[in-house]
């Protein structure tokens, strides 16, 4: 595996080719974002926690049945994945009130639904990334129905799957954004990360903040916060 | 059928009680507003003009199987309907895009959709009446799953019934919200209005809008507008 030009550089990664055009390599980086880049700094270490949570993650849910671009990871901030086609879609699956969605519809933070909810935020900094629904989604060409159908029960498949997982480490898994690609067959799969970056997680008998709540509202102690992650996950 | 006590008003209605407690009475105003009330004004005729459109339109979608709330004709401005407890969302389904749809997702006014979208709009108007999706409807207890897909099936209906009714009429119908009611015994019912001051309606030859829009953007000519309406599809 040889790793070639950089293709793309976001917010928390960088993206590279390989020499198999089937294949990249995402490299973490530690810097931070919130509220669509309106603020800006650095979480340190927050690469590394989020490639090795991201892949452990990753490798616990292909094994429940949800395919994912994980392929291999080659050091503390690179994995190799599949190559794929993002959906332009923020899959957004919540069990609890918290953030945006507390003010946006005048819920309480930590009032927990009786089921959890699904969003859609179309990925369009532009713009935003307005909140849409599935007419709006397939009306934008962003998926078609049957790929929203499926990537509502891999969702909601995760969230399952993840809350599980995480109860075990006394972890409260609130929300989280998916990402979603396509293969070069049309194969849809979970891509992207799953992190203390994209997913609220509270411990579950105090209600702090193990996630990048504590960056966006300047609470601080992230950088403990998301070690505290890595270690409870991986022991490490 | 006794006139009673007002029961409420609303931006564009004022509802009266009745000596049977299954009927109440609408009284249409000439009131218009706009930007969820921060513009506000008045639209000469409007009152009859909705009252006597929204009328034969629901007439027109019960004969097409959408069962609605109207019950009979009083006078040029006074309905009576069956009392129901109103679904706090509003249903829009668009056929082209217009309105705040196109600021909100980048897509220019006049572009028309492969088929229909539909959203909800929460009806709070502290909150601003806030776009959500269907689970949100679920989680915030404004609906429960069956009825989002009883009122989901009726709002592509009377789509489709209205779209065809209206082409009859060489006018183009852009896009529109509704509301639904329940019934004592829990049974969906469509409610509210379908007018010029719910729906846009564009002449099918020119363009020109025939509808709330002429009020909203401050283009005149409203009033001519509400009366062509009238005039096309009841010939007074």
């Amino acid at each position: 595996m040889e790793k070639r030009e950089q293709l793309y550089e976001g917010k928390a990664k960088k993206v590279y080719a390989t020499d198999d055009p089937e294949l990249v390599i995402v490299d973490y980086k530690d810097d931070a974002t919130a509220g669509n880049g309106a603020k800006k700094g650095t979480i340190r270490g927050k690469g590394v926690v989020n490639n090795k949570v991201t892949n452990s993650l990753m490798k616990m849910l292909e094994e429940n049945g949800v395919p994912t671009h994980f392929v291999e990871q080659l050091s503390d901030r690179e994995t190799v994945v599949k190559k794929v086609s993002i959906v332009p879609l923020e899959v957004i699956v919540r069990n609890v009130a918290a953030g945006s969605f507390t003010a946006r519809l005048g819920v309480a933070e930590g009032t927990r639904f009786a089921s959890p909810t699904l969003e859609y935020s179309y990925k369009d900094d532009a713009l935003g990334d307005p909140l849409i629904n599935s007419y709006h989604a397939i009306a934008l060409g962003a998926a078609t129905r049957e790929e929203l159908d499926t990537i509502n029960a891999y969702a909601f498949k995760v969230n399952e799957v993840l809350k599980a997982y995480l109860a075990k480490f006394n972890i409260d898994l609130i929300d989280f954004k998916l990402e979603f690609g396509r293969l070069p067959g049309g194969q849809i799969v979970l891509a992207d990360e799953i992190s203390p970056d994209t997913c609220r997680f509270w411990d579950a008998s105090t209600g702090a903040h193990l996630d990048k709540d504590l960056f966006r509202r300047d609470l601080g102690g992230e950088e403990d916060a998301y070690r505290e992650v890595l270690k409870r996950l991986l022991g490490e």
